[in-house]
């Protein structure tokens, strides 16, 4: 396989950090190839903005997704967006490395999803959920988090994790055609032992050897919906 | 009152910018007190990152969170996250102001939420929902979206609107303790009419008029678990 891990935490001994390069020696190890971008290693500039593409359709008035589109289309856009996309590309399997911030993912990783995922290749028009223009990769988030499980799980008091991770899991890499994985998480992470910790790294490896037997979670179809995307069966 | 827009658009002509002005000039013409951060204007600063605290508890290991504490507590924040804080603290109100990118806020507004609300603050321990720091304070979503209305609401392709936004609504503004206002969202904004525009404008006016008239979110009280967090009338 080739495996893209995209790796967002400030702290280069934290447990995240842990987790990624757990993952890539062991994957090595296996005879895999991996490619990871550390987003605070490289310094990545997270704000999409007009500076992201070389020449514009509207130099006057910017439409993100519009110069996207003419970007991708002219082989324009930045050169950062160019290097992070073509290890997208490359990837087999997708690994979003980060730790739970405010319920969602650390800006600098939010801002790799507003800028590497664009629009005209990874989605557009009416290609997107299993019509997305990644089909047939497959991603798996691991992540870490202060709270414990059953705070969220269904009746604890934030609700279950995947409804949390809704915009990120369906609304993002759903949405890109991929195949989403049930998430790992490493729970209530700033407390527990070091023993934890190594329980949860041997976890996680065992968790990687068994990617194929993951059953994915599941997401609309676009053949359910109308034209208009109204719901065919209401 | 004392309103804080919190505003992010990459295009200073966008329809978003619109809403952003439109309504600090429509409440300084009521007689209320407006301070407006224009993130992109400002080139606000999204990475959480150990140059936000300007003396460290631990100068060896970042635990972003402790870090916000010991830095809150001994006034050593970065320059630009006490700014904010101060206007936050300082409103009656909060709005963000932003496009959804990926059904969420762009990266450099999530940065803002992850810099300046601050742990030891704005939550922390056992201080959040109900009993978070910001008790008192109302906040208003106003947001702009490609998508139509039918496709964010019950049985729709991406389901109900506020559930993509559940990590925003629930997981960080409700968990500050504010009161959580329904959301004012301009559908549809890039393909619609000019004449659509100037009605959302309208209903805009009208709604930020009629903020006391609007029934908040609800969220999950404290009061409902016991001390793990756990519920009591499960």
């Amino acid at each position: 396989m080739n495996v893209f891990i995209v790796h967002a935490h400030p702290e280069p001994k934290s447990f995240s950090s842990a987790l990624c390069s757990t993952a890539s020696d062991h994957l090595r190890a296996s005879g895999h190839e991996v490619r990871v971008s550390d987003l605070y290693a490289i310094g990545f500039n997270p704000i999409a903005s007009a500076a992201d593409f070389e020449n514009r359709k509207d130099p006057n008035y910017l439409v993100y997704a519009l110069e996207q589109r003419h970007a991708n289309d002219t082989d324009s856009l930045s050169l950062d967006i160019r290097n992070e996309l073509a290890k997208l590309l490359w990837c087999d399997v997708l690994i979003l490395n980060f730790p739970v911030f405010w319920f969602s993912t650390p800006a600098i990783l939010k801002g790799w999803i507003d800028r590497v995922l664009v629009s005209g290749l990874v989605y557009g028009g009416k290609r997107f959920y299993d019509r997305g223009g990644l089909i047939g990769k497959r991603v798996l988030i691991t992540t870490t988090i202060g709270g414990q499980e059953h705070m969220l799980s269904p009746g604890g008091i934030h609700g279950p994790l995947n409804d949390m991770f809704k915009p990120l899991l369906q609304g993002t890499l759903a949405y890109t055609g991929m195949t989403v994985l049930p998430p790992f998480v490493a729970w209530h992470v700033p407390y527990v032992s070091h023993a934890a910790r190594e329980s949860y790294l041997h976890k996680y490896v065992k968790t990687l050897d068994g990617l194929d037997a993951l059953e994915p979670l599941t997401f609309p179809k676009l053949s359910d919906f109308d034209a208009q995307l109204r719901p065919l069966h209401a």
